[in-house]
């Protein structure tokens, strides 16, 4: 199974590329997608949607895992990721790649068992359970590594959750 | 010139195509474009880009004029709108339309002179000054109309003003 993480943002797009074939997890690729600052919205839009289509498209992951947003955030931010992660489940559907969602909570629960990990928690563990020398920089790609882990860990349970409904 | 004012959402985007060739305004298409309930929001988005696309690759816009957002609403319509700006503004991008950008206030400014004009009111502004025999329904289209209306209204004002900077 190899699950493709995004974190999606018009500034940085973090995306990470995850597989559990052989038993533990691997990490396949990681990267972000910057768009310059000053740079028009729109055209922003087209560079992060044509180049997770090119991960999509050159990885061909089974599943898409992105983070469910929380709206305690305020609006404007909540209109800016809104923007991204529009064109980055567009992206998706055209590739014909399942999106799954998860929360904050569920994420954190699944990569560090404990529902209040902070940021520096979650990315020692990002390492740990992919073997990384280093922690993934920018947090970006942490988190988006972090989801695809989420979705490995939990989708055999949601599976069998839903056989049983 | 050829106008497309878009006011999107995920369940119902709007858009009208305005001219204003020959003196007066003119109405050359108006419609929205629907997406079923209990729909995954990925196929929405899906829709919404194909049609909006389609839209824009038959009629050729000169431009495009959609509105742009009051942050005072809650987060959440904020990033439900945002996923379907986010996909709009991709296939106008995408397609080399220019894209500019109105709040409400300079719509009702440019529409019915009155800043508090209510949806009444544009409703009926819109379809004196496209001289249509009905109201233009549901609101998604007489707003689609409104924008691309300020577009042509106040875009010889804003070159002017650009040109005596």
């Amino acid at each position: 199974m190899l699950i493709l993480g995004i974190d999606p943002g018009t500034a940085i797009t973090g995306f990470g590329l995850v597989s559990d074939e052989g038993g533990g997890l691997k990490c396949v690729a990681m990267g972000c997608i910057r768009t310059p600052a000053h740079t028009p919205l729109p055209d922003r839009l087209v560079t992060i949607y044509e180049k997770l289509s090119a991960v999509i498209s050159r990885y061909r992951p089974d599943s898409v895992a992105i983070e469910q947003l929380f709206f305690n955030t305020n609006a404007t931010s909540a209109l800016a990721v809104g923007h991204a992660r529009g064109v980055a489940l567009l992206a998706c559907c055209q590739a014909g790649v399942r999106v799954s969602e998860y929360t904050p909570l569920q994420v954190k629960l699944a990569v560090a068992g404990y529902g209040k990990a902070d940021k520096k928690q979650m990315q020692s563990m990002v390492r740990l359970l992919l073997g990384l020398e280093e922690e993934p920089r920018p947090d970006d790609v942490a988190d988006a590594l972090a989801i695809a882990i989420c979705h490995i860990n939990t989708a055999p349970y949601h599976a069998k959750l839903s056989r049983n409904e």
